[in-house]
């Protein structure tokens, strides 16, 4: 007689070995510096994704149909962000290996960094797909070199000018913009997406990994998290960007800054779980 | 000397006799899945309709200048979900009897099915105008047929093809959309309603019931509902619904599926009850 | 690479095969009459256990020495409760059958029913402990004989007088209070628990079955319930009767009507996670 | 046929007219200095007191044995303290007049003063019984006379030395306690209520008012209110206080300073429930 | 050795004497009659400034380059509201006698008319532009001539027709919008800002008063006020909106209507502290 | 004209210079393995400490009479432990060498370890007065050293045996126990304090240093923290240990743990807010 467990996304129960994708959470929320709290979503996420069907009427697809495996959460260690960072980038070494596609759940956005350092050292012409309300630009914070604030200049180090397109930034220091637009280190789309057209195109023949930080979206319908910042974009633009990248060569993905305590109603969690559903059925 | 008590809708306090409109509570959430407590929305609706005024600028009608009858709601028994069908079909009845319109404050969305039967037993050429995040559709819910998942099959089941008509819907099963739309049962609005002024057009000589399953609205307005799914509708263009069916045959209605509990802002009780007040006058 | 996951209760990681104790949760609340919400607790108190340690100081004892298995929840049927109380009821069987106790985490009262009724075909002679704010023994609800406000009563239908040991009771009918107290049926322990000695040394040569309403607390330290009734014991006398309860034949037990998301500080959560962990100890 | 109405408190549906006590709300807390919000209590008090029994097993009695009638709440207007004070006082001696007594649910403390001074019209000899955690005993709070820090002292400027017992007091100005037990002023028994015996010998033969702030509980049981004050008594000995009132000539009597919102779990506002009934059983 | 207080609006730390503008609390909330708590918003937007940058991108303007001085919040009175109205207009002038712009934050709507009155002595052309959901024009409230439901009409009295430009406004009674509307008495723009460009061009050349009641933006996106009312503007119109005022003679501005505690995820805060952030990068 | 700002500890407005106490704050939550949260406590004590009143009746002393200054928080980077540490020891160190007492409000516990390694080398014969559910006696959590879980232990690296007196201990591994109890590491008085008495006699002539982690309260009355572990001491016992420990040569002290946004109540807030009113009144 057999039980029913509702502890991996819904629709998401295929073995490590047969799946092509491998889900996994990192609740790390260490360099948090207003709302800490990201570290709880990815289990919320799987209990609350049962309110979801599999099935997606925008695509047309099917969880079901699909080969994916949710793995669980990394074990980190609170007050060593040296060692998490290697944890997570481990991990994901061991997914690659596998000849599978990473897709993970965060924590706040610093997690992002280790695996797009071990996608680096596969597609060493990798681009990033960053779409956040944030720059994450700042050279340090406080003094320190890794932080959620710090994560996509410190990628930059490695992967450079013209890699990096960043969509619905609406907050950052003067400095951040000015490095970024004035002197063009990324591709800055200010507010919205409206140049992301024009950035698939060049990227599509290249291998992309897509980090969203959900503050991206606007706190009416995504208020759980650490940094709400008014004025981004809606659910419905979120489903537009994500079926503009449907085609691209997506070799690995993340979800992060959910922080589920400070949304009461449930309704952020709701909205990442729907996020990472049709994520999944572009990949 | 006469105290105040806030037990009613505001505005509606007029007696059964001299009423058009009979306003009842059917706090019933038996069947529902994922998170229950739309058993405690008609007395919050209720309490906080005093946040409202009674006139409508919108509409310029005030509902001082109406004949509507709160009764109060209806005494249920949790445990027996035919016991409580039955108990709404003979309310719905009593109310057709004195030659009054009833409109229910739900509960789940199951509730609607007594009230349905009973007019469609006065109303052989009812039609059903049903607006929802959720097709509704299943033929069973794990192995049962009475479900808020199954409702509106339940209704089609003597309603019959070409007198439903769904607008807003955004999840259901593979299997659920096929047969509205590909099988034709149902006229399948999905996301939107655009279609609507076609569906107006079609009706406007048939008594029409009309059932708004309140999580249409993206739950960034919404969020106090069970299901909450997120890509639904505005509140202005739920107010922009209402004004089009302004002037159809309306010979009943419901508003469901709010949960209040699960949204502390008190916004979503604020959204069914000023949605209630302009459905009010337009019946 | 092994990764993390906390989806069983901490301690608990023991396979089916080799454990003495079956730990399973029975997400049922459809009868409650009041607030729902006890569908939700198992989940919450495994995640939560983790802010636990295995170790007992009271008992000194630990669960990392003990075989217990925890199996996850059994998927049942909202709307259906004759369906849910014989799924539960099978699965009770089969642990026994493997010859292992169960030890049920709730959903509401009800759910107790058909374990008891499962170990009573084994055990003839089996008496209940009850320990409820709650006297739980109408012999209906409303015109239902199946409800957690009746369950107390439907196990005496089979045990029948002098089998059902009752603490902590404070709120009922009086019609309930004159059957248990002034006709005999039961041994009633209002209040508190100051007869509890008597009880265990009457019992100590029988199979016993403990079933723990978490509202026999006081809602001071366990406001998280569908009907919080003031004037409960304290969780330190909740050890204490733990402690005497120690040594007895114990052939099953469960924890009911934790419902979280009333209790939006997790005490309530913590508190029926660390009884259980002290009633696994004693088991 | 009859719906249901839960909106007078459980069990007092009797008429105005057949009725000895007349329950109402004073919805009013103007002057609350810290955390408004106790203008919400009387009808979440009626809506939630649906979750007791009509039946104290304490007591032995039952409500369903008495003539109590709950006549709603006093329409008050914000912003005209005046005003509110003389509506309330108006509507006391219309209970009066028709020789019923007033059990008034706050709302914040303020609304004890028309009431109290309302009945000393009739009883020149009536003594005043204050529970709470504040002394209350300001000239003024910030130049106001007339605030609910100051109530008890605008009571005594007519009442007078000797007439007021104060019960729990935990906290207040040094210059409050010194006017009170150094000058003697009031019987000021602080922290507990050790000498409510020698209290209640004294006052025996007079007709008495009880007044309870439920701040005088500690907030583990009642955080719902304005200021909330830790180290105060227990619910269990509240029903000890009020077991000790039994027998006295009460003549009128108040709940105050609820304030629901602030206790999510609602809790406070079954505490303020079971405390009105059983106030209820003794008047 | 300093340390760190952030008990300023971010970015607002110059003195008093070297300052343009002065910011300053008016934590008063005594006559609203619906949901109370706006006394609580100015100290919950300084602490949660400081998730906000000081830099905009939308002006390309920082804070830090800005001669603001934040003074804190007025002691206010509660249940006297003549002495809080006198108090603040006192206030008002001692920032105008040198020669700064007063930027109050509320509080109810209430506390712009002394701020206002203080201006107009000053500036006998000024005109007041109010955004709003609420028409704020009735004669009195329940007898009450001082109500944030009359603050608009009061200001009328002394400014006198054709001098008040309302945006945004959606509830009112009849009666107000027929004596804006049809009597002509204020430029009412309803439900939007479309007339907005209008309005500028009339006043381009008068010294302006803006006060911003924040329930003119919809509740998904700002749930935290008193008496939400659905249907409202988005936060990017907002944003629209102060860019067109940017270039007008403000003399003063005032924000209005948070009740921070009645939105838990804090996104109302946040949405405020953003506006306020624009509003000074116009002023 | 002067405003009023609520930015420091009630009655806690003296200067730096003139004041013998120094309070200041820690916010820093960086290692909580749980729930994240009490960098936000120095503020919400702060602003909710003015719902207290600076007289206390149970010491009959008044803070207006005491020289306290709050000097604010400490500005600290997340992500860096070590930085974080240094910043707090400097601060400590700036407060002794001004012949002042520190008064710390956390923050997490491993704060302590700053503040007392400073005192310690001014005072080599310190003792230390733990007040804890938790040991905090692990060598490592997780392969770090410094975290909340290790303080005490990291503690007693430099103090050594019989300098630790811990209170209120009922979770931690049985080999924390076996290390305190049984090698006699500590002074370990589990679950209560019924041997204060006789550690006050050991240390009356030392210089002593209290810690005080709240979460040594009972979740009922304080659930606002991390870890909550029932079973704890209540708020009139803490009085109790605080009068205890009046006339002791305390030469600084802290309170650390509260994570206020897990209590909506506020309770846990007050409940801070009151010890430390009472702990400056015996410094
Ligand atoms: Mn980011
Ligand atoms: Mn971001
Ligand atoms: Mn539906
Ligand atoms: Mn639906
Ligand atoms: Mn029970
Ligand atoms: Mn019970
Ligand atoms: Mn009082
Ligand atoms: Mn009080
Ligand atoms: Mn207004
Ligand atoms: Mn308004
Ligand atoms: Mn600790
Ligand atoms: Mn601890």
């Amino acid at each position: 007689m057999e039980l029913f467990n509702r502890y991996c996304f819904i629709g998401c129960e295929k073995s490590f070995e047969e799946s092509d994708v491998i889900i996994f959470g990192a609740p790390f929320d260490g360099t948090c510096s207003f709302r800490p709290g990201s570290r709880f979503a990815p289990n919320k996420i799987r209990i609350d994704s049962y309110g979801l069907e599999t099935y997606s009427p925008y695509l047309d697809r099917d969880l079901l149909d699909r080969k994916i495996h949710d793995a669980g959460d990394i074990d980190l260690i609170f007050g060593n962000k040296y060692a998490v960072l290697d944890t997570i980038k481990e991990y994901a070494q061991h997914i690659m290996n596998h000849q599978k596609k990473p897709l993970m759940i965060g924590g706040e956005h610093l997690v992002t960094l280790p695996v797009v350092s071990a996608l680096f050292e596969k597609h060493p012409d990798l681009v990033l797909l960053h779409f956040d309300a944030h720059t994450d630009l700042r050279g340090d914070y406080m003094g320190e070199e890794l932080s959620h604030a710090t994560v996509i200049k410190q990628i930059w180090d490695f992967l450079g000018d013209g890699r990096i397109y960043q969509f619905g930034i609406r907050s950052g220091l003067k400095e951040e913009f000015y490095w970024a637009e004035k002197e063009g280190h990324t591709f800055m789309n200010k507010y919205g997406y409206d140049r992301l057209d024009e950035a698939v195109q060049k990227i599509k023949d290249k291998p992309v990994y897509v980090t969203i930080d959900l503050d991206i979206l606007d706190p009416s319908i995504f208020p759980g998290t650490g940094t709400p910042e008014p004025g981004g974009i809606t659910f419905k633009d979120m489903l537009d960007i994500l079926q503009k990248l449907d085609g691209l060569n997506i070799v690995g993905a993340d979800v992060v800054e959910l922080a589920p305590d400070y949304d009461p109603t449930g309704v952020s969690t709701a909205v990442a779980s729907k996020i990472l559903r049709e994520l999944m059925l572009i990949l």
